[in-house]
C-alpha cells in the first residue's frame, strides 16, 4: 500500500508509526509521452471527442457539422427563431450601414467598401462560424491600423487604385494568417495578448481614432497622416482659421444625440434599439438637413456619389509583387492578429452568457475564410466587433441567420439606396465614430487593474501611452514585450517561504500568511512556489542558501537547538528542467557541507521522474522523500529526539519493508 | 485560532467538526510591497546583510573589503599560501603563453596580443575578483566570435590597424556591458542562457574551432572566413593539392602527444602538471625542431617576429565613430555575455567545491573592469576559461595571487623571451587549440540531457547545429529563442490532474502518480500545477471544462452519484494575474450554470489577496475556501450526505463563529 513502517531501533516505547512513500509515475515510452504533450498543447479541448466510437457514416455527418456549423443548426431552424433573427438582423444592419461607411473613411478607403464588407463576409461567417451572437463587420481599430500602415507606403489620394489593391492584399494575408492559426491549432498564440494589453491598446486606439475625428468635426481639408496625439493636436490647432463653425455645431449636436441615446439604452436595456437606431437616424437627419439647407455649399463636406451595385470581384487586384507586397503582408499579419483577438474574445464572452461552447481554433478558421473570400470580393478586414455583436445579442438574435438578414439588408442598400447617401455630411460619420470609440475606453477596467494587480496596470498603461504618443504598432509591440518580460520576471523570481505548523494538526503553511503557525526547532521548512527552470534556478540557489544562512544566524542568536534538517516542500514545483536539477544538486552539496540533511516533501510525478533519472534521488536517498510535510517533520523530529538521547544512532532509523 | 466550527443544522449525532479558515496575508502599502519586490528581484542574496548593525568606521572597512576583495584576504596572506600559489601560477603561465598566442590567431589578431591579454587583466582581477580559483585569460570561443564578427566589417589582412582598434573597442564595450550588468545587479539575465544552451553552444563552437585548425594542420595559406562546417570542409578539400605533408605529420604528432598527456592526467589526477606542461613542451619541441631542420623553408609556417616589451597603451585607439562603432558595440555585447556566462559558471563551480560564496554580480563588475582596463592596454576579451581554471585548481592555488604570479611570468616572457617564439610552428598552435577544444565537446552532458529531459536535449542540439551549420551567432540566437519559447510553452501549458484520497489518511494526491488513491463519488478534485497567467488562462479554462465534461460523462456512464462539487487545489498556484482572475470567474460561471459548486483548497497568500480585491472571494463565498483538500472534501461529503437525506437544507450548513 505504499507505506513504510519504522520503529525505534532501540525498541523503545514509541508508538508504531508509518509514513507513505513517494511514488514515481509509470515510466512511459518517449513517443507516447511526446504524443501526449503534443495533444495537450494543441488540442486541450479535445475537439474530436464526439467522433470516438462512431460509425463511419455518422463520422461523415459529424465532420460536416464540425466544419460547417450551419449543417448543425439549419435542419432545426424554425419560424420562431427566424422572427427573432429578423429583428436582430435589421437592427444590426441599421448600425452596420453608417458604421461601415464611417470606418472605411478611417482606413482612407472609398466609403462604399464599408458596405461591401458588410455584405459578403457575414454570409461566409454564417456558414462557417460557430458563434450564435457574433455580428460580422469592419472595426475602427482595424480600419485605422490598415490606414496608418498602408499610408506609410502609398498615398491614398495620389494613387487610390494601388492603395485599394494593397488593402485587398492585406486583407487576404490577414485571412491566410487567421485560417492557418486555426488549422494548425495555434490559437493559443493569441493568448499572449493579455487582457491588460488589450484594455490599454483598445483604449489608446479609441483615443487616437476619436482625436482624428476632429478633422471631420471642424471640417478641415488637410490633416496629418500621423496618429499620435501630438501631431494630431498640432494639426488641429495650427489650422484654427480653417475651422468651420457650421460643421462643428452639427458635429457636436449629433454627438450629443448619439451619446444621450446610448446613455439612455445603457440605463434601460429594454430600449437597446434606441441606441442601435441612433446612428442611422443621425445619418438620415443629417442628410435631410444638408439637402434642405444646402449646407454642402457652406463648408459641410458630404460623402458624394456612391456607386450602385454589388461587390465587384477583386481577385485579380491582389498585389503579389515587390516592393508593395511586404507592406501588405506586414499590415495583414498585424491587423489580422488584432482582429482575431477582438473577434475571439467577443464570441467567447457571448457564448459564456448563453452557455454554449465555441472552439477558438474553428472560429479562427471561419474568420480567416471570411477575410480570404472578402479580399476576392472587394471587402477589407472584417471581424466580430464588440459593439455590433452586443446590439445583436440585445436584439435577441438566436443564430447566425441575423448576419444573413443584415447582409440582405445591406445588399438592398447597395442595389437601390446608395444615391440617398449623397448628401450625408462627413461630420455625422465623425460623430458616429467618436460615440462608438468612447465606449471602447474602458477606464473602469483600468481602475480595476490598478486595484487588483499593479503590474497589469503598468502593462495596460504602456499599451495606452504607446498607442497615444507613439503609434498603434508601437503601443502593441511595447505591451506585448512588457507582458512577456513580466512573465519572464515572474518565472525567474518565484516566491519561497518558511512554513510552520498549524497548531493541533499535521498541516504546514506559510508563516507569513498564517502568522499563528509555529516553526519547529531544529527544522527549516521551505516551500518553492513555482516550477524550477533555468530562468529561476540561479535565483532559487541564492535564495535558499540565504534562508539557511538567516535561519542559522537566528538560531545562533537565540541559542535554540541547532539546525539539523532542511525540508523542501515541492508541492508547487510542477516541473523541473536540467538546470533545475543541477540547482538541486548544488543545494544538496551546500546543505551536506554544513552537515545538515536535505529532505523533500511531496515531489510531484514529473519531478520525481527527472530527479530519479538524473540519479539525484539515489544520492539523496529515497527514504528522505516524504508524501507530506507533516510526515517529513514527524520523521525528522523523531530522529532529532533519538539523536539527542543516543548520539551514536545511525541517521536512518527506519527500514523499507 | 482561525478555525470554524460547524455542526449539522438539524442537531444530528454528527461529531463536532472544525476546519481551518484560509487567511489573507497582511495587506501592505503599495510602496512597501514594491520595495520588497525590487529587493527580491535584484538582491536575492542580500549582499549587504553584513553591513547591518555595524559602526560607520566598520562599515567603511567592510565596504572596502566588499568592493576590493583583495583587502579581505591580503592581510591574512602568508608564506604557506604563497608557496601553493607560486606553483599554481607558474603552471598556468606555462599554459597561458602558448594558449594566448594560439587564441589570438583565432581572432585574426597579432599573436603578441594573447600575451598582453595574459598580463594586465589577471592583475585587475586579482584586486577585484572574489574567486580564489579562477585563472584569467582569453578563451577560444570568445576569440573566434570576435574574429568572425569583426571580419565581416573589416578585413584583418587589408586593414590590420583598423581591425586591431575595433577589437579593442569591442573589448571596451564588452567590459562596459559586464560592469553595468554587475552594477545594476542584472546578472540574472545571464541565467536565460540555460545549461543545455551552453553545452550545445560550447560543443558547437569547439567543433567549429577545431575544424578551422585544419588550415594550420594542412599548412594552407588561403582559407574561408566563414565558420560553418560546409564552407570549412569545402575550403579544405578544394585545396588538396596545397596540403603540406610536413605540416600534417607535425600537427598529428603533437596532437597525439597533447591528447595522450591529457588522458594520462585525467586518469591520474596527481599528475595534472603533465597535461598542464604539455602545450609549453610542444611549443619548445616544435620550435627546436623547426630551428634545427629549417622546416620553415619546407612549408611549415612559423609565428615569426614578436615585438619585445610590455603592453603599449591603447586608450586613444578606441573607435567611437560610425560606421565601425556599431560593429564594435554588437561584437562587444555578444562576446561580453558569452564570456560572462563562462566566467561566472566557472567561478561558481569551483567556489562550490571549496565551499565559499561568490557574488555573481560582483564578479561581473570585476570582469567588466578587467576588460575595460584591458581595452586601454592593448588587450582583447578575457574571462575565466574553464580549462585554465581547472589547472589552477588542480595545481593547488589558494588565492588570486596565482593570477599575479602568472602575470609576472608573462611579463618576463614579454620583456625577454619573445624572440624565442620566432621558430614556433603554427601547426603546434593548431594542435594546442584542437586538443583544448576536444575537451569542450561535452558529449556526456548531451547524453545526460537526452536521458533526463528530451526538450533540453533538443535545445542543446539546436544550439550545436546552429553553430556548426550556421554561425556562432545563429546558434546562440536559435538556442536562446528555443529556450525562451520552451519556457513560454511550459508556462502556457501547465499540468492539471485529478486528485484522489490516499487510503486511511486526509491526504489527497494525483491519481496518476498514486494509482492506489481513490476518488470520492460526487466530487471532482483538480489540481493546477503552476501559477496562472494570461499565457495559460485560456488553456486552463478549456482544460478544466474538459475535466468536468469527462467526469460528468463518466458518472453518467457508470451510474454513480451525480457530480456536485468541483474542488480546485490551488497549492501550486503561487501567483495569479488579472487574466487568471477572469479565468477563475469564467470557470465559476461554467460551474454555477451546471448547478455544481466550486470549492477552493489552499489558495496561497498572493492569490487570496488578488481574488479578494477583485471580489471573486465575495462571489464564491469565503466559506468555500479551505485550508486543505482534506477539509474541503470533509465539508463537501458532509453536505452531500445532508442534502441526500434532507434535500431542502440550505447549501451552507456551518456558520462563522
Amino acid at each position: 500500500m505504499g507505506t513504510v513502517d519504522y520503529t525505534s531501533p532501540q525498541g523503545s516505547e514509541e508508538p508504531h508509526r508509518r509514513h507513505h512513500t513517494v511514488e514515481a509515475p509509470q515510466p512511459q515510452p518517449f513517443l507516447k509521452s511526446l504524443q501526449y504533450s503534443v495533444i495537450e498543447t494543441l488540442f486541450p479541448d479535445d475537439p474530436f471527442r464526439q467522433f470516438k466510437n462512431q460509425k463511419p457514416s455518422r463520422k461523415v455527418v459529424l465532420g460536416l457539422k464540425y466544419f460547417f456549423p450551419i449543417c448543425d443548426w439549419a435542419p432545426r431552424y424554425n419560424l420562431n427563431l427566424l422572427k427573432s433573427d429578423l429583428i436582430a438582423g435589421i437592427t444590426i444592419a441599421s448600425l452596420a450601414i453608417p458604421q461601415g461607411i464611417s470606418y472605411a473613411k478611417l482606413a482612407n478607403l472609398p466609403p462604399i467598401l464599408g458596405l461591401y464588407s458588410s455584405f459578403v463576409p457575414p454570409l461566409v461567417y454564417a456558414v462557417l462560424g460557430s458563434s450564435r451572437d457574433l455580428a460580422v463587420g469592419t472595426v475602427a481599430v482595424g480600419s485605422l491600423l490598415t490606414g496608418a500602415m498602408l499610408s506609410k507606403e502609398v498615398d491614398a489620394e495620389k494613387d487610390p487604385k494601388l492603395y485599394l489593391h494593397l488593402a485587398f492584399t492585406a486583407t487576404f494575408f490577414a485571412g491566410v494568417l487567421e485560417a492557418s492559426l486555426g488549422i494548425f491549432r495555434l490559437g493559443f498564440l493569441v493568448d499572449f495578448l493579455s487582457h491588460a494589453t488589450i484594455v490599454g491598446f483598445m483604449g489608446g486606439a479609441a483615443t487616437v481614432v476619436s482625436l482624428q475625428q476632429l478633422k471631420g468635426i471642424f471640417g478641415l481639408r488637410h490633416f496629418t497622416d500621423a496618429t499620435d496625439v501630438i501631431s494630431v493636436m498640432r494639426s488641429v490647432f495650427s489650422q484654427t482659421h480653417q475651422w468651420r463653425w457650421e460643421s462643428g455645431v452639427l458635429g457636436c449636436g449629433f454627438l450629443f444625440f448619439l451619446l444621450s441615446t446610448r446613455y439612455f439604452s445603457t440605463k434601460k436595456p429594454k430600449f437597446f434599439w434606441v441606441a442601435a437606431m441612433a446612428p442611422l437616424t443621425s445619418v438620415i437627419l443629417g442628410s435631410l438637413l444638408v439637402y434642405f439647407t444646402h449646407a454642402e455649399r457652406h463648408g459641410v463636406q458630404v460623402i458624394g456619389e456612391l456607386k450602385k451595385g454589388l461587390n465587384p470581384l477583386s481577385v485579380s487586384d491582389l498585389v503579389f509583387t515587390s516592393p508593395y507586397m511586404s507592406t501588405a503582408v506586414k499590415t495583414g499579419l498585424i491587423t489580422g492578429v488584432i482582429a482575431l483577438a477582438e473577434g475571439i474574445a467577443v464570441g467567447r464572452s457571448f457564448a459564456m452568457f448563453k452557455n454554449y461552447n465555441i472552439d477558438g481554433n474553428k472560429e479562427m478558421l471561419a474568420f480567416g475564410m471570411m477575410n480570404i473570400v472578402g479580399s476576392f470580393t472587394s471587402c477589407y478586414l472584417t471581424t466580430g466587433p464588440f459593439s455590433r455583436s452586443a446590439v445583436n445579442f440585445n436584439a435577441g438574435c438566436k443564430t447566425a441567420v441575423s448576419n444573413i438578414v443584415m447582409a440582405i439588408a445591406v445588399m438592398f442598400t447597395l442595389l437601390f439606396l446608395t444615391p440617398l447617401f449623397y448628401y450625408t455630411p462627413l461630420v455625422v460619420l465623425s460623430s458616429i465614430i467618436i460615440s462608438a470609440m468612447l465606449g471602447l475606453i474602458d477606464y473602469q477596467a483600468a481602475i480595476h487593474l490598478w486595484k487588483v494587480d499593479k503590474f497589469d496596470f503598468l502593462v495596460c498603461m504602456s499599451a495606452y501611452f504607446g498607442v497615444v504618443f507613439g503609434s498603434v504598432e508601437i503601443g502593441l509591440v511595447v505591451a506585448v514585450v512588457i507582458s512577456i518580460a513580466r512573465l519572464l520576471l515572474f518565472v525567474s523570481r518565484p516566491r519561497t517561504a518558511v512554513k510552520g505548523n498549524i497548531p493541533n494538526s499535521m498541516i504546514y503553511r506559510n508563516t507569513e500568511q498564517y502568522p499563528y503557525s509555529r516553526t519547529i526547532p531544529g527544522l527549516l521548512i521551505l516551500e518553492i512556489d513555482a516550477p524550477i527552470y533555468f530562468a529561476n534556478a540561479g535565483y532559487l540557489r541564492e535564495r535558499i542558501t540565504r534562508w539557511i544562512d538567516e535561519e542559522e544566524d537566528r538560531v545562533k542568536a537565540s541559542g535554540e537547538n541547532s539546525l539539523q534538517y532542511i525540508i523542501l516542500d515541492m508541492s508547487a514545483v510542477g516541473n523541473i528542467d536540467t538546470s533545475g536539477i543541477s540547482m538541486m544538486e548544488e543545494i544538496k552539496k551546500v546543505i551536506d557541507r554544513r552537515e545538515l540533511k536535505l529532505v523533500l516533501a511531496n515531489p510531484k510525478g514529473e519531478v520525481v521522474k527527472k530527479l530519479t533519472r538524473s540519479k539525484f534521488v539515489d544520492s539523496l536517498g529515497k527514504e528522505w522523500m516524504f508524501l507530506t510535510v507533516g510526515e517529513a517533520v514527524e520523521a525528522c523530529s523523531y530522529m532529532l529526539h533519538t539523536l539527542k538521547t543516543e548520539p551514536t544512532t545511525k541517521k536512518e532509523p527506519w527500514n523499507n519493508v
